[in-house]
């Protein structure tokens, strides 16, 4: 096949984040760790999150390697599967585990450095733990684009250069995205339970029971939620991150080949143009990262504008630069659809900013919250929900009328509905994701920031470092709060973007198993009783064999258990975090019950033994609510077939992103609504008042943290697991 | 146009309701109201409840008004509705209003009367709370049956036996559906507003804070707790039912007419039919009215199997019935359409199963939550509403098999998907709903008869009666509990049936309204460039000619919208009960702290001011999120169309259906574990444990009576108005 000139960027940009990510990597370890007690504390630390992660790739491997059988099964002894699918869902996996696992060992090595700067100064503090966070970045993006390119370059070579190539080779890549979502959540699963396990126990023996503050050393549970934060923030959010960028990316690929296939060459083109706008962007991500700097006396307002100059001048850059891009690659309607990324870009900074509105404490609805913990705590739980309920309205009228515009501007504005302006439509919205995601390399720096500032606050605490400091290291983490707010906003409203591509590339996927089986002499009659070619057939033509209407009640079975899978999932989950943090309670008051001296800080307290319950209660609690993602968009296709998947797919989508949006909103909310009192609000640390909002801190834990963003992934593996099992779908 | 003479049973069945109600309401009215205590306090509740209705009414009363003057401004101005829509609009919703009124000024004299008379037995008290809660049954279902039959036999007169003629009528009809569903949400949402600002305003200050027990006449906010049982529960849930009744017998007759047109004299039998069922219903209500009583020293096993037996033998009878109907009919496919019916009457058995299981104290998930209380008030609610999520799966099942197998049975138990089985599948879905809902009569007792018994035991607190018959005010009060389970679930699972009932009618609304948009000179071109003619086109036709499909994204985007819809409308309530809960908590404090021995009982506090604060709460609060479940879809239909209205209410169902299941159930089962620690477990009243469980109950009480059973209503209303706007919206 032949490969045009520029896709070469793709491969050389993530060979070169992945440089740069070393380079920042270096760079953080020649930073001094600080104290004797600063570095031993980090050390328990690394050495917990690390026999966590072990324990995680074990158990997740053995899932892999069933799935891979089950495929290898499909394909070879079945032959309802490309040959490829096994080992493009090993790749996905591992590359995905690997984002993850050097995000997570530069975490655990950035915290004491970032204290220890910190001893030296507030900008000196940023700069090593940003940095820190940019390697997370670079390498999620450097290896999600690598994975990408050396499929393409791998299967452009057995695949020669008919129409049906390219959508062969692309909707092969997909099933790359599955192996990446399915990792990406167990990460955030079971990363979500540890973390909420740990950060909950603490929280409700130390600050409510024995009135000890926050990451204090007499705390046995103190190194656990440390751990957590690793394990849940860092590897849980790269993995994330990791696979809706390459399924925003992978997908539009799929879309291009569907919508420009009667297009000649013009269709390789449309193909690569999401994967170089990704190149370009890591370009420009690395450009942003080196502009964040501030001066010494930086006010938390100077923090947030360094961090904010950076990602803006890269989102501006990209802004232009798929202008550009798209015109150079002489696609159709370049101006249309460059004008469709601008609105994805628009509309993540639109969802981060109403994220901002209802969770900041800056705001009104938080301030209402802390208000009402004057009349306790089922007051706060009350507001709580109510404000993340009300939240929701922002981001899905900003998603819908993101979906409505790309799909306009690349249909030359016009909102006609034929099957070839859906097929330009749906790439238009894929391509909407992607000018998303494309600074990923520093929005997702910013996140990982976070994480390394509140380890480095939690180390300095430990290592008793002083006011000073503290406050320094506060500074940083507060700032992290507001960033992840933003990131958050590009994170679930490119789910949803990806997740509608998705939707797409499985009717093109269904497409294709019934090409396969006519080939092998299966025939399909439609309702008019004619004979049905898949192959001639277009995307209007299967809507119509298949159904998928609203009054079929397939779609509307479908639909219903879509959006309860949804509440399910997050149930489960919300169940989990509950058990293991009721484990992780009796474990604390046991030792302060047990260990005589533990709370004038002369005993010792076992630490090992709260990252044993919450590595356990996590390994065992993260099975079932995974695999049951997996089990019911397969269950659903045997039963209900085509229509009934997209149903589900859709009802889980709707349902999803709203519950993920409360839920994730909520818990920001009632993590600020606690600052703002311990700020000296309403009575200050210790007063009723606070109390009472750490009530509601501690519920939204498991909202945000788990619960929450473990729906973004969800969607999107539903709608992956759907299209790979498509061949055994059409057999039902 | 002929009527055939069985359908004269419809309004001899809802005369004879009526009559029975009347003489219930005589032989409670004949019992004695207790000591001048009594008398007094009952008297407080009765005038508040009262002066609440009265207030209530007028807000609505100019709602209606208003809206009454669009739709007539719409159907003799404009000329795009059908010049009966305005008064068929009115009395749906008067005669809602005048069921909760007679059902409210019943339970408002009832409550002492059964305190009384539990003084004197056990079975004396179920009998006068049972007999009175059947007056609220019967009241509903005999003005729900006059008001359909008045109608049917009005524009029978109107119109000629044309195939088109009942299709207009029963549409028309639709209509006093929307009038009682707007109707309703007001009532469900101002006295849910009303009645948990009082509860948890009275909890908050009273079993918190200043230690005293629940229904404590020191208490300033008792009095206005007990008249919110009578307006939220009694009027509020009487409207509700009202409307889910006249929605599931409206919207069947309609799919009834449509999917008969073509069989002659089967069409007008098709569409008397679940008239038929209804009234046949009536007469086997009153019979299980009359099974239910119970011996002297029942235990709470008697009382329930007492009360059981009852609806069980009403259940089983129309069962039988139902056969006999739609054979008497001579229906075609009478038996597949009789399992269809009872398809629904084993959905609502299920779910109400289900709904016990998650909420009942005897069952694993309540004492899960009970325990959990040990780790203090965060656990309870994290494990409460992971529990909550959970429980989702049984309706969502059970539902979704109900519309699965109706649909088949509908259709000689094939699932084919043509325009004639559709339409004959769809007349499936209603009639189970119908099944469902047709011994409304005594489950509506059953649940009606819950606030008066919790009324009478508040009564007998008050009137300080002693503690053996509190004991016995209680269990009769914890029998209530546990039907009002069961009347959820008929009462969700009817909506969920109802609502897509109504989604195939809204096709056939916009089908008449292109047909009078083609009489008047308008042209349509589908898709393919020819002339579309909506007289001939089915409804497979309309699919394809609106291209509701899931590719759509109009269609999308509506489902976005939908299910932004369920979790705004939650939020906005949920709001409104915490900002009227926290004014209802400082005036009680006030009090406390103001009025001179209040608290050692011998200061009087200021009933009259809570109730004053509650009032004027639920009104400010109700307006908003009411007309916005009103504005949404004439919005959604003028911006994106039929496709987009589609999606809304599809997207509105499935999301709305599952959160309000989530909301009810982790309600119910908070007050159920908050009952369990009061009972001596895990330290009993006073302990710890018991104020953890009282936030879990506190946070429930809108989740369970405010917001959750108004998205019931939500999810019909925003069908109804979609229905009615038809004519507007094909104009866009």
């Amino acid at each position: 096949m032949n490969i045009p000139f520029a896709f070469w960027l793709v491969p050389v940009a993530s060979v070169i984040a992945l440089a740069m990510a070393y380079f920042f990597f270096r760079q953080m370890m020649s930073e001094e760790e600080g104290t004797e007690q600063m570095r031993k504390i980090a050390l328990h630390v690394r050495k917990g999150a690390m026999a966590y992660l072990k324990q995680q790739y074990k158990v997740v491997g053995c899932v892999f390697i069933v799935i891979a059988v089950i495929f290898a099964f499909m394909a070879y002894v079945l032959k309802i599967q490309n040959p490829w699918v096994p080992f493009a869902f090993l790749t996905g996996g591992l590359f995905s585990a690997l984002a993850g696992f050097f995000g997570m060992k530069t975490a655990t090595f950035a915290s004491a450095r970032t204290a220890n700067a910190a001893r030296q100064g507030l900008n000196r503090g940023l700069k090593v733990a940003f940095r820190s966070g940019a390697v997370m970045g670079l390498v999620v993006v450097g290896l999600g684009l690598l994975d990408i390119a050396l499929w393409f370059i791998i299967l452009g070579f057995f695949y020669n250069g008919s129409q049906m190539a390219l959508v062969t080779i692309t909707t092969t890549m997909l099933t790359f995205g599955m192996g990446a979502s399915t990792q990406a959540l167990f990460a955030r699963v079971g990363g979500g339970i540890y973390t909420k396990a740990a950060d909950v126990g603490a929280d409700l023996v130390g600050k409510v029971e024995a009135d000890i503050p926050e990451d204090d050393p007499r705390n046995p549970a103190t190194i656990a939620d440390n751990v957590g934060d690793n394990v849940g923030d860092v590897a849980g959010m790269g993995a994330d991150l990791y696979e809706s960028y390459c399924g925003s990316i992978l997908s539009t690929a799929a879309l291009g080949a569907t919508a420009f296939a009667m297009h000649g060459d013009m269709q390789m083109r449309a193909v690569i143009a999401p994967m170089i706008i990704a190149a370009v962007g890591i370009f420009l991500s690395v450009i942003g990262i080196f502009l964040v700097r501030t001066k010494e006396d930086a006010t938390m307002r100077d923090l947030l504008r360094s961090l904010g100059f950076g990602t803006n001048v890269s989102a501006v850059l990209i802004a232009v630069a798929s202008f550009a891009i798209l015109y150079l690659l002489e696609i159709e309607n370049w101006i249309g659809l460059s004008f469709s990324v601008l609105t994805g870009l628009v509309a993540g900074v639109i969802i981060g900013q109403g994220t901002e509105y209802y969770t900041s404490q800056s705001y009104k609805p938080t301030q209402d919250i802390a208000a009402s913990s004057q009349t306790g705590p089922a007051t706060v739980i009350i507001k709580g929900i109510g404000t993340g309920m009300i939240s929701t309205m922002i981001p899905v009228v900003t998603i819908s009328a993101a979906i409505l515009l790309s799909y306009m501007c690349a249909n030359h504005f016009d909102l006609s509905m034929n099957a070839k302006s859906i097929s330009m439509g749906l790439y238009g919205i894929g391509i909407a994701a992607v000018g998303m995601l494309s600074t990923l390399g520093i929005t997702l720096a910013t996140d990982a920031y976070g994480p390394i500032a509140d380890n480095a606050g939690g180390n300095a605490e430990m290592s008793e470092l002083g006011e000073e400091i503290r406050k320094r290291t506060d500074a940083l983490d507060a700032l992290g709060n507001t960033t992840a707010a933003t990131g958050k906003g590009f994170a679930i409203g490119s789910a949803a973007l990806t997740a509608l591509a998705l939707l797409a590339s499985y009717v093109e996927e269904i497409k294709i198993a019934m090409i396969r089986a006519v080939d092998e002499g299966q025939t399909y009659i439609n309702q008019a009783g004619e004979i049905f070619n898949p192959a001639t057939a277009d995307i209007t033509d299967f809507m119509n064999f298949y159904q998928v209407t609203l009054m079929n009640p397939k779609v509307l079975i479908g639909a219903f258990i879509g959006g309860m899978a949804a509440f399910l999932f997050c149930g489960l989950t919300m169940g989990a975090v509950g058990r293991a943090a009721q484990s992780m309670v009796e474990e604390v008051r046991r030792q302060f019950r047990e260990i005589a001296g533990i709370l004038e800080g002369k005993g010792t307290p076992d630490y090992g033994r709260c990252v044993e319950i919450s590595t356990r209660s996590a390994q065992r609690e993260m099975i079932f609510p995974s695999l049951l993602a997996i089990i019911i968009p397969i269950a659903v296709g045997m039963l209900l077939g085509v229509a009934g998947v997209m149903g589900l797919l859709v009802g889980g989508l709707t349902s999803g992103f709203t519950l993920a949006v409360f839920m994730a909103n909520s818990g920001g909310a009632w993590d600020n609504a606690k600052k703002m009192v311990e700020e000296g609000n309403f009575g200050g640390k210790g007063s009723k008042c606070h109390k009472a909002t750490i009530v509601g801190d501690t519920v939204g834990d498991p909202f945000k943290d788990t619960s929450g963003p473990s729906l973004n992934i969800l969607i999107k593996l539903m709608s992956m697991v759907s299209i790979v099992m498509a061949g055994l779908t059409i057999m039902f």
